[in-house]
């Protein structure tokens, strides 16, 4: 059996990334193919019918709903089915976004490269694609001393169109004010930035008693 | 061969639309079952195996590049690499947008439903989602008038969390100033709107010289 439990040794989590981070990585990869081929429809059909056998196959067991999160025992959290950054979802990019030690503004940043498969205007990344990514790792960015942080508000400001192809994401805290965070980062490519954003991030109410601090 | 002309008939869009409609839809599945399996390794390596195969029978011809758009010789165009609405995407819900006639105001909305590609924190859509989700209606909205519009900026209010399931999306211009069109929208399930959105759009600077107007 490979039901995963809630908790994970960090054994069960290396043996997970290896088995589903190329797994995930190749869905990616058909799913840009899907995009992108120029097949007879003949073959298409053929590889529609293969896909759907394969899907029967995945689902001979699965988990009812969404993944949501497994824990590994110490602060990490896995939420590998998450839509930006999950081992297990192909519509995440994905970002891998590092966080720098020692710093009070909780710095985080991410280098990563957006394909036809984040297309909005032709050749240029979705402006809501870009929306997704910064909601993301602004929240992340806030939530960076150990308490999630929900989005309460956000605002972006588009400087210029993004283009596809290598990209770095940027986010730092810039002020605590009791239970809410101020977060600000961009998107930049080889010129400069983007896409800028500001947002307001919260401690869940459920979470306020015991701690409003950040 | 086929090769998708730059200009596309309707009954190459139909038929189009009726290959690569299911055949995405299927897609997506498989991006969900790789979310949700819980079947042995030995059967996910196996899968993976496959997947590849697929992959590189699609692209034994491909385009370069982004999918772009395609045009049917009318006024709507094809843009069916699109990250939201993308027929050919298996990223995108997909959302289709219905066009209300005859109002002013040019008002959009979309029945949709997430599941498991599009989860943030446990059992709840992405915040990252709605903001990309929002943009791109309130942009299609702004751009009812047959110009597209580039998003300048959008801030996003987030009411409460936004539950994995049925949701609706809406969207309407608010008013029209000079080149800037400044639209507003919001995502809501059964109990009632979880983010607002407004947002100003403008017409791309190439397009300005010949019309300023609306």
């Amino acid at each position: 059996m490979n039901v995963l439990p809630e908790t994970l040794t960090p054994a069960e989590v290396a043996a997970q990334e290896a088995l589903y981070g190329p797994f995930t990585q190749h869905v990616r990869e058909l799913v840009d193919a899907v995009i992108r081929t120029e097949v007879d429809d003949e073959v298409v059909r053929e590889i529609d019918e293969q896909v759907q056998k394969l899907t029967a196959r995945l689902r001979e067991r699965q988990i009812d709903g969404a993944f949501g999160i497994r824990h590994d025992g110490e602060t990490m959290t896995r939420p590998w089915g998450n839509a930006v950054i999950g081992l297990r979802n192909a519509l995440a990019p994905p970002l891998e976004v590092v966080r720098e030690d020692g710093r009070e503004d909780g710095r985080c940043w991410a280098e990563f490269e957006l394909g036809a498969a984040y297309e909005g205007p032709p050749g240029l990344v979705h402006g809501g694609v870009t929306a997704m990514l910064l909601d993301h790792v602004l929240g992340q960015v806030a939530g960076n001393r150990g308490k999630p942080r929900m989005t309460a508000s956000l605002t972006l400001r588009y400087l210029r169109p993004t283009p596809l192809g290598p990209l770095r994401i940027e986010g730092r805290v810039e002020r605590v004010e009791g239970y809410k965070t101020f977060a600000v980062g961009h998107i930049r490519d080889a010129e400069g930035p983007t896409v800028e954003a500001s947002g307001v991030f919260v401690l869940p109410r459920g979470l306020r008693d015991e701690d409003s601090g950040p």
